[in-house]
């Protein structure tokens, strides 16, 4: 009942993360983009607009002819063809016009700025005053100036967000390349475990780990595959694997935190053609017998059973891996918006252990937060629930005291 | 030419959106459940665990065994039969005995504390040394510690995390009750927009509202409904609206900037039967034009025909109602990542006027963050790609000065 395993520190297990190829890359359609990583630059193929085109309701003119004026002393203006919108206006307004235009409407040739309609009055039949003057350009969104022919408009590994999905709608992308989803298998193992829909015996526990890492998998962006659950099985785990791998991008297998069953999940992978066993035990807490193997440029992470475990070092080295292949930057988990809070009790730690706790976060009626530890047994997945939020204390330290500002990440 | 719309606060604009009934709840798989909100308290219907189980490999013992052991002076204690994964052991573990117990594994009757395997030799055929003590209940998860029969495990109104879906699955909920999501319609009108897929002719552009306002329902967590472009056309946007009502829960409508056109919207929305016009103008930059009415508890929002300003609105009222008809509380929008920044350059605003600003935000090396206003003419939606946050200027200011803590939300 030793343990065999060589551990390394987490940062030495989170580098070698990028041995993983990311994936190839797909074009999908615009409206399915949303979240989706740019593999390609995005190069606009026409001027946007086309042509310039008024930012608002009011009367296109030459600036010129509003030079001076004022509501004492208008400048007079003959009334020309209207504008009206998705028609590009064939006439030209010669000096002493102005030309009524709609917001978004394009100027006709010789309007050079646009006058708001708030600063005219419709002085007599076929004519209009216009009360302040008007510099260049003024009201004018011109020619290429939203995006220009031949610029990048969208850089490869970018992440869309809906303003994105606008601007490509506008300038013509109904399809764009972004990298594969992964596909992550996600298996449960052990003889104990049934799944949920399961009344279990004595004994027995439901599947948590499966249905948590799906949709831990599916936060990160990822297409995740669930598994039946697999006995302790050296031959049947075997087997479980080669199925899944064959399915997938990425395969999570979770079971395994005794020591017995920890050599079988070994066995089973080290059995497996082709496949390097690169870490076997992180110096963390908890999390300590993960195992990850790389078979042919897919990555086998081996998570401990325990629910509380299994979804910690998930969040910590699974999510970044998933985000990397979809052409995101390798980021040291956890990832997430980090908040500086104050402690409200020490947390003792071990030297030598990156240790992961599960805290409170709160926010302080000033705007300032305030972190507090969840109290718990580790193996009590209520207190992932009841935590919003986790703290990482570096291994080189002996924990954090009550009052220092530290950096939580929420969850 | 003149505004024939009676404006309203942005405050009194939010409050507005209380009006309209929740959604009502569907029971959905659990593997289908995670970020949404659910609809009813989960009451937990067994214990979790069952029965007293070990957190760490080791040997099950009663704990006044091993009080006084040590190093130099262990506990010497009779190996008891082991205990398997997924059974609950028979027998009574006796006053001298020690049961070897993975992690995981069920107490025996009488043994009330487990040492952890580092603590223990092997010192010869049928016994076990324990080299520290353990106190009563150390390294034990008890019956019922993890949830309690009866207890509340998570309530209504909450969005599931990946974690909330893991203890679902381990409390034995396959399936769970939520609220629906919402159905959006999505219209865009105009003469001048022409689908994403088309070459748009001279004066035409493409529809970018539409598919940047999917993408932003979706993030919301609804589920979009694109329609037709509907031309400039009073019975043609009638019947668009009154096909679109039938098929969704809120519509949304963009098109309309131009006085002309914003008319044109507002007969055909008054044109409805049993239809309320709450709110036609807002005292916000950009965005006034807004419209919002209420069709049998069904929101009819017409949105702004630019790009940004249908955007921005979208954000700022739209999202809000959408996470309040899943059950989440009524905020005003927009919302987000809130992040204190340094201006790096001053804003005027205009009193009277709730203005957004495009803003950068930037991290420093200090961990602090600075922002900058985002430059270009309000039309051009690549300033909302250029940016990736959003300021909210109170209509009671006129603005804020270079070196102003300020409040961005990110994008």
């Amino acid at each position: 009942m030793t343990e065999f395993f060589h551990v390394i520190t987490a940062d030495q297990f989170a580098e070698l993360l990028i041995r993983f190829p990311r994936l190839t890359s797909e074009k999908i359609p615009l409206d399915a983009s949303l979240s989706r990583t740019l593999s390609e630059d995005v190069v606009a193929f026409e001027d946007l607009p086309e042509q310039a085109r008024s930012t608002v309701d009011g009367y296109a003119v030459r600036a010129e002819d509003t030079f001076g004026a004022s509501d004492s002393n208008p400048a007079l203006l003959e009334i020309a063809e209207p504008v009206s919108m998705g028609t590009i206006p064939e006439y030209n307004l010669n000096p002493g016009q102005a030309a009524p235009i709609p917001t978004g409407g394009f100027l006709p040739r010789g309007a050079d700025a646009v006058v708001m309609v708030e600063y005219t009055n419709r002085a007599e039949a076929g004519s209009v005053e216009i009360t302040r003057p008007v510099t260049l350009r003024t009201n004018v969104l011109d020619k290429g100036e939203d995006a220009r022919s031949g610029e990048s408009l969208l850089l490869s590994g970018m992440q869309l967000r809906f303003q994105d999905v606008g601007f490509l709608a506008a300038a013509g992308f109904s399809e764009v390349s972004v990298y594969r989803k992964p596909r992550v298998a996600i298996l449960s193992s052990g003889d104990e475990v049934v799944p949920v829909e399961y009344k279990p015996r004595p004994g027995q526990i439901r599947d948590a780990n499966g249905h948590a890492l799906a949709a831990l998998v599916r936060e990160a962006g990822a297409e995740p595959i669930l598994f039946d659950i697999v006995p302790d099985d050296a031959a049947m785990l075997q087997q479980a694997l080669k199925t899944a791998l064959s399915q997938s991008d990425v395969t999570a297998i979770s079971g395994g935190s005794s020591v017995g069953t920890r050599d079988l999940m070994r066995g089973a992978v080290s059995g497996l053609a082709d496949t390097e066993i690169l870490a076997h035990g992180i110096a963390i807490r908890p999390g300590k017998p993960t195992l990850l193997a790389n078979r042919n440029g897919k990555a086998i992470f081996g998570l401990p059973g325990h629910p509380v475990s299994a979804l910690i070092v998930a969040q910590v080295f699974l999510v970044p891996l998933l985000r990397y292949l979809q052409g995101a930057a390798l980021e040291k988990g956890p990832l997430g918006r980090r908040i500086d809070a104050t402690l409200t009790a020490s947390i003792h730690s071990t030297i030598g252990l990156e240790e992961y706790v599960r805290i409170g976060i709160e926010e302080k009626s000033d705007g300032t937060y305030e972190a507090h530890p969840v109290y718990g047994k580790s193996g009590m997945l209520s207190t992932m629930v009841k935590a919003n939020g986790i703290l990482v204390i570096p291994m080189t330290i002996e924990g954090f005291s009550k009052g220092d500002t530290v950096q939580a990440v929420r969850w």
